[in-house]
């Protein structure tokens, strides 16, 4: 299709990322020990603080996310303890995996996919289980497109026991307001690869006051993923093992772009995307997953198992017209498909990939009129600027 | 020092970055479960066959070189087992580390730090200890520049004991021979930011069919580091988790200029920067910490204890040079020098770096003559040239 370095990534990460990010992370290799990496680990530390929300000082690991939410268990938790966790879809099923890999005792709360957890259904499930040590839940659950009310849920949580609030805050934070210090986050996770704009292979957490006691006491063996060596080591200003330093290149400059364009209009720019692209969804007369309450600004889920066209074949018809949107996950495979819109995207990414959209679906036949979409989300975007 | 991103980083890891290899990761981000990164998982993992020497499947892990290091011990020991760690240097105190974190009983084969183990010596130390699962055991000692007879170290370890050998190859793997298969290594771990010539965070781990046996078999808790699940999805063409994209766009390239260049000229430049090194230093007086049969083909240590000049002042003045070389590590801080010669590094990379060396000491007051390091490495380079 025309140029095959020119496609459009619309997956809920990894995602785009910017030429200067780009340019920034092809610098010429440094020592890991030297004061040039010093101060590219503290800044980059320092910076992450108003996008976590925290006064706490960030810890930076080379992984992927997953790691970082097994450090959550591993440093928080011991064989046979209790757990809560909110499942609310895939990654939420990763958080159980991980503390039953560790012989946690895992207490679901299982919430109907593409829903949200409401603070009440919590509250009435720690009742039932005075002795959970961590409620585990996920801030944008990837897999549907549903923002949890976190800090609903961390009130909740801290009001009725005495447990650590644990978030995988993977797929949204930076793109969404986060006040972890405020809203009583113990433990809050987030990657490189979605609203950072990075590609994957750093994971960032964020540890309140509260989770060092428990963590300093915690004795189940763990080596890369002890966070008190990438504290201890933080404080001097560097990193326990060798740092994925390109990646750190490119975080320099992602977080000089944030506070570039201000936090407060990469927020709204996000709530932008996220209704442009619900209106369009909605102007083609195609059914959205979740509720407008419940939607993530950052990945929008459409539901097309009742269609009369095949949600896998649209997706390869979106491929051939160099389109990439993600399909469902697990038992939702064939039945949805995901457009992610965080990151380095606008609101011509958004009419552009619901302009594709419509020429893909009419080439499946679907019964859609062209220009439907883009121009209901066109009407948003001039009623927000 | 005249131009800012003109220097010559010569530590003994991170390494330059070839130009082709930047161009390569800057390419723009694809999908993790996309066919283009099945291709890139798949093509990587085969072409690093040859260079660990298997024909197993090689496993790719987005971390840095200690996590691969830990995934060997929590995959293959359980608590209370009992191991042999030979420490040649910082390299064999960490693989002690990680396995006394896991409860694992270590017998510790101390070698005085600048020497190889030898055979022998690693022989009457297992008849001592005939319970031992596992032998931990470093190719390259980083902080002395030892390389340790592998080969022999292995064959010893399978003619009397039934212990696995597990082989931390990270500083040298991809710039000295290294045939996993038929020398006995049951598990061997590299990472990308050494002869690699990538940015840290990405690890490269070999496993022998007996490892794996072992592998399936073992309960030690693990997630992220478990072996076995990079390998059921490697062979579905994917990682378990989000790999480090752009790390794996720089990794085709490289692996396709190692190709290109061909393993054994690689290893033959390799083997003459070594000599260029040793016999520059020699040339000017300084003393060398290894023997030529002990001395690794990566790394070059120069024992400074007893100079009548400072060694961390050298390095001072290096860097105001644009030169970086590596100090001591633990209680050899301050009395050696080492300089990295692996990777993306040529003959002329090291007169360069040795005619700086030769200002350097100048303008501390060393008592040698500018030109003698220089000249004797030129003459090496015309005997093999």
């Amino acid at each position: 299709m025309f140029f095959a370095d020119k496609f459009q990534l619309r997956i809920p990460g990894p995602t785009p990322i910017p030429p200067s990010v780009e340019r920034a992370m092809a610098q010429p290799m440094i020592g890991h020990r030297s004061t040039d990496a010093s101060e590219l680990v503290a800044l980059c530390s320092n910076k992450l603080k108003p996008i976590l929300g925290t006064e706490e000082q960030p810890l930076i690991l080379s992984s992927s996310g997953t790691a970082a939410l097994e450090a959550c268990v591993v440093n928080t938790l011991s064989p046979s303890e209790e757990a809560v966790v909110i499942v609310t879809g895939v990654f939420g099923e990763r958080f159980v995996k991980i503390l039953e890999r560790y012989q946690v005792y895992v207490h679901r709360l299982d919430i109907p996919w593409g829903t949200a957890c409401s603070p009440d259904v919590l509250q009435a499930f720690l009742h039932q289980h005075p002795h959970v040590k961590a409620v585990f839940m996920t801030y944008c659950e990837t897999s549907t497109g549903v923002l949890n009310p976190i800090r609903e849920l961390a009130q909740v949580t801290h009001t009725h026991s005495d447990a650590l609030v644990i978030v995988d805050g993977v797929s949204c934070i930076g793109a969404v307001p986060s006040q972890m210090d405020e809203w009583g986050i113990d433990l809050l996770v987030t990657g490189s690869q979605k609203a950072f704009m990075l590609p994957p292979g750093l994971a960032f957490v964020g540890v309140s006051k509260r989770a060092w006691k428990v963590i300093e006491q915690n004795q189940t063996p763990r080596f890369y993923l002890d966070l008190r060596a990438y504290q201890s080591q933080l404080n001097k200003k560097t990193t326990p093992y060798t740092p994925a330093l390109s990646l750190l290149f490119g975080l320099k400059e992602v977080l000089r772009l944030l506070e570039e364009e201000g936090l407060v209009h990469v927020y709204h720019r996000h709530e932008l995307l996220k209704n442009m692209t619900r209106a369009g969804i909605r102007g083609l007369g195609l059914p959205l997953m979740t509720s407008d309450e419940d939607a993530s600004p950052t990945v929008t889920s459409i539901d097309g198992k009742d269609a009369d066209w095949d949600v896998e074949e649209l997706r390869k018809a979106l491929r051939k017209l160099n389109v990439t949107v993600a399909g469902g996950q697990q038992y939702l495979k064939g039945q949805i498909f995901r457009i992610g819109h965080m990151g380095y995207c606008d609101p011509f990414d958004i009419l552009s990939t619901l302009s594709a959209l419509e020429i893909a679906l009419k080439q499946i036949n679907a019964p859609i009129e062209l220009g439907q979409g883009v121009q209901a989300a066109q009407e948003v975007f001039l009623q927000h600027v």
